[in-house]
């Protein structure tokens, strides 16, 4: 099998905003810049109460890549009245990346319990088509992100890279490709397959890293930073980068016991472990 | 989407043991068939202490059905010893069966955190195929489980239908096949298909039923009754059907919260869910 070699800089190091939850955006994007990570992907959570063309330039002034905007999606609705709703906030999303300079949403497209996966996946692949004209305008693409299954309840009723790429390859837009995040996909029996194929439909817009623990205590908040548990990093970066990526490695952390430490030294593992393990 | 008829009778439901794990299996199988239930399936830890003739002859009293012996497997492990060690524990599960008169074993496969998957599922299929001459002798079948994704760190790295169907195709023995639990499985896309093609091949030993909560709190024990949650339960059977499946409905559910009820009304209310919603 083969690995990728490790990592001689940190140029494309991004750290997501929520990895470093207890952190307000302007202390996030100073820490992060003085670590010397160059990207950083922006919660809108982080926004609340900002002015968007001032935290752009916050961020420009700590030369920081805006990599992309989380998050969009949650299209399926019960009510035709719901998946509108959704569709405006998807709007309101659209206009804060490109307000913000980011280039890119990341979409968690969302599901409905007990509405069928079928019917979810129609209404995520409408949804998505119906924003295209806007994406257009503001120069914004759209990732959807393929969930693990344990999420196909509902938050995702996109579970692998295969069906990302199949609705990329439906919808046949440049505007709309794939986030593809180890933590979601690692398990995956064809994944190094999907992730080529990805690479040939141009649609491999992000990559995530972090890691699975064993045992995973929460279903949401106990990931691992990179090198605390199983997933082959090395090798599944050398697959993305095989099918073309060379964008950045975005950490993406989830971790109630990870947000309870002290958050600079925190920040000094994420580098470590980055070096180490991506 | 075609849905099967709701069930006339009880004479294809079947009650894991561990379902109703607060009760010896003396108490089970007296009140599973009480309740109407014409079969059992036996966890391996509810036979500590018991003379497996006895047990085989009191399950008999009670006009049940072994249906199945839970649980084998566990082949992967880093070193040739634990492999070893794994097969000699899966040797004791089958004279076991063989005792109780179980004619199956149901697999959860294994996995080794930090292990390649494909080396596990190498080892998997091997130390399956070294134990089918102790079927042959025993008359004992073995059904792989593939276990949900989540689970792909440490219990079983086949994590599909599909994968379990192609393993049991490469092994190429009638002695083989695929237990289908719809906790595992429902979230698929492939999941018609594959259940057709396990059909096809002869292989749909087991047909396991539960429910997926919303939210889910627990990795493990947090399985709802069925009903409680999302999994199109009827629908996942009428395509069991159209397989050619005609064997027990088994009702496998581990739930600390269930557990901590009264259990003669936990029996009643699993009665009712599989009325009315399997």
């Amino acid at each position: 099998m083969s690995t990728a070699s490790s990592l001689p800089d940190l140029s494309r190091l991004c750290i997501h905003t929520i990895t470093t939850k207890p952190w307000a955006i302007e202390t996030s994007a100073a820490k992060f810049a003085a670590a010397g990570a160059k990207g950083i992907t922006v919660w809108r959570d982080t926004l609340a109460g900002r002015n968007l063309g001032a935290t752009r330039q916050m961020l420009r002034d700590h030369d920081l890549s805006v990599v992309s905007l989380c998050r969009g999606g949650f299209f399926p609705a019960t009510t035709a009245a719901e998946r509108i709703k959704a569709l405006d906030d998807n709007r309101k999303a659209i206009a804060e990346a490109h307000e913000l300079g980011a280039p890119l949403i990341v979409l968690v497209c969302g599901a409905v319990p007990g509405q069928s996966l079928l019917d979810s996946r129609k209404q995520i692949q409408d949804g998505i088509a119906a924003l295209l004209p806007d994406c257009q305008s503001a120069g914004v693409k759209l990732a959807i992100e393929p969930l693990h299954p344990m999420y196909a309840d509902s938050r995702s009723a996109v579970n692998t890279l295969g069906q990302a790429n199949d609705m990329v390859e439906a919808i046949g837009s440049p505007l709309v490709g794939v986030a593809a995040d180890v933590y979601h996909l690692w398990w995956d029996p064809a994944l190094q397959q999907e992730i080529a194929r990805c690479g040939r439909l141009n649609a491999l817009f992000a990559f995530h890293v972090c890691d699975w623990r064993t045992p995973t205590i929460d279903l949401l908040n106990d990931r691992g930073l990179m090198g605390e548990g199983c997933i082959p990093l090395r090798q599944i970066r050398s697959w993305v980068e095989a099918a073309g990526f060379n964008g950045f490695h975005e950490v993406e952390v989830f971790s109630t016991r990870l947000w309870a430490m002290d958050q600079d030294e925190y920040l000094q593992q994420i580098v470590q472990a980055y070096r180490n393990h991506v």
